[in-house]
């Protein structure tokens, strides 16, 4: 197998009892804008810190041979190295790059979970390239039409998990359905949400409202999904009224990145306001860190990524932008997908249904 | 005719000259959720504005008859009544209810339309009743296909028309394509943008993205829409990088109501900082003025309300809960595109195409 090292890894696979114990994420090294520096940056914060769970996170860091090194001595017993030579951009298409670039840190880092010998995946490179390989490397839950991606909207008043986030732009009302019950396991398992108020996102709040295959999906997820709470409208998201807000690829793409041009330009007018006189500055210079850690509070970094769910094993995106920080909450996060077998329990659920 | 009053009205037919002079739009006075208070309150200040344009208003009010009777008095030559005795609610279906109430201020008003005693409509009452009753007493611009509601999204750099802002939850391309059409017309002759940069609302910058209806649209605006300029992501919409966006009409029902509940929300998130300590009070109130401006800024009832492109008449929707201030602004804008002549030049575009 091309670009893999010789080390000989532990065989654990996905369904063994190790999980309880130590996880293995396979961390992509050269995913994200500023990768590798700030990936292993991330890295380094996660294996420091004293925290029992972080300490039960093992990495498994697939890059470039000379971007790996320095850590991997520094944290010889947590880190195993996987060298490679490709790499997967963000422009690229990623059906046409998952199939040239054999030796891509995505590529590999997905054949390393197949094979078993990392328990979950982390990259904040291409989400398309890390969707596609994973679908086809790692592969689906049994049952599962189509994997979505899930997106946790910090809120002010309380997380919301919002899927499908882009993967599936044309979608049928038994993929939304699926997307409901991925969301609700996700959130009761790794956002700690008892009972999960699950919407679907659509035009109204009566069932006859909005397109056919939002008014078929409605009926569907009325049957099957334990905690359908009925359509979501727009102005639900940011009130936090559900945990989970289901809905299709397009739409949910759209949505995220008009709500992600909206604050950063609402802060950057803030920003004029604070600097437009010298009253001003020294107002803004009180209100200065209530608003920074609103500003926080809404920051999508702290969150640590979009879990791709309907895999067989855990794998989570980060944004490309993401800064040491976000990439060490990334693998958290990835470590939590795994440590809580959202896989299993997904496929479980699909198959109570039949 | 039921409900309609005796009064003789001058036929001034849709195309002819007149419009050049004084337009007379029909005001449903039993619309939005202060009427008709503050509907007739709106109409007054209007009517009391020394604008010459606005002096070039008159005004055919619909509704109960004791609501109509003190702004007949007060402005005689500017304001004719006609008495209607039922109104259509915001929660009715409008099929439904169009139907049943044929003596409503809505369907009412769409007939004076028609039949030529005025020239547009403006309401604050019910988006899907309006819409309804003037596709089926208007009636759609020859060759349209479906009618769309437009929205101007007030952003700091520069307004957006964005549709179809919810009349349309399924379409196809070439709706979407008739939408880019519309919405070109509008920015241009309402709005004032020579050369409207019009973009499809999308997952994606190149055109290979996107479900297979915006897919198929890409090609078709390519092909005949003069200003298109590509795909536009969600987070154009905020940064103006196009003066018209064009979608469907679930996701520009979801996206517009979203960015409104992100942008009450954030606001609210202000004032509890502003309100939870002295310091911060008195910083607040430094800075109160500028973030006040602001707000009105992005505040969508100074814009006066949704078009409805693609009838024969001109017809603006305003928000439920509109002020005084936004009612006037609402008259103002239906007798914009009245005077602009926007369905006359939406039917000669599509003449064009053949």
């Amino acid at each position: 197998m091309t670009g893999l090292t010789e080390t000989q890894l532990n065989d654990s696979p996905l369904n063994s009892g190790a999980l309880s114990h130590t996880v293995r994420v396979a961390l992509d090294v050269m995913g994200g804008d500023d990768a590798p520096d700030v990936v292993i940056e991330g890295a380094r914060q996660l294996l420091k810190s004293n925290d029992t769970q972080d300490k039960a996170i093992n990495l498994v860091l697939v890059g470039a041979a000379e971007a790996l090194a320095a850590l991997r001595e520094e944290f010889p017993e947590r880190v195993e190295a996987v060298a490679t030579t490709e790499i997967i951009e963000m422009d690229e298409h990623p059906a046409v790059a998952v199939k040239q670039k054999k030796d891509s840190s995505i590529v590999v880092a997905c054949r390393l979970v197949k094979e078993g010998r990392a328990d979950a995946f982390f990259s904040a490179g291409s989400t398309g390239g890390a969707m596609t390989a994973a679908t086809l490397i790692i592969g689906r839950v049994r049952g599962i039409k189509r994997p979505a991606i899930a997106t946790v909207i910090p809120a002010p008043k309380g997380n919301v998990l919002l899927l499908d986030a882009g993967a599936n732009t044309d979608v049928t009302a038994e993929y939304l359905k699926q997307f409901a019950a991925m969301g609700e396991i996700f959130a009761r398992e790794v956002m700690g949400v008892p009972q999960p108020r699950v919407g679907l996102l659509n035009v109204g709040e009566e069932d006859s409202k909005g397109s056919q295959t939002a008014q078929d999906a409605y009926a569907l997820m009325q049957e099957s999904i334990a905690g359908f709470a009925g359509n979501a409208e727009g102005t639900d998201i940011f009130k936090a009224n559900f945990d989970v807000i289901v809905t299709d690829g397009f739409t949910g793409n759209i949505v995220l990145k008009a709500m992600e041009g909206l604050v950063a330009g609402l802060f950057s007018e803030l920003k004029s306001i604070f600097y437009s006189s010298t009253k001003n500055k020294l107002a803004a210079a009180v209100i200065k860190n209530d608003l920074g850690a609103l500003k926080d509070q809404l920051d999508i970094e702290a969150i640590g990524g979009a879990p791709l769910l309907g895999l067989q094993a855990p794998v989570v995106i980060g944004h490309g932008s993401s800064s040491a920080f976000a990439i060490e909450n990334g693998i958290r996060a990835t470590a939590a997908a795994a440590r809580q077998r959202i896989p299993q329990h997904i496929a479980a659920a699909i198959a109570q249904e039949g």
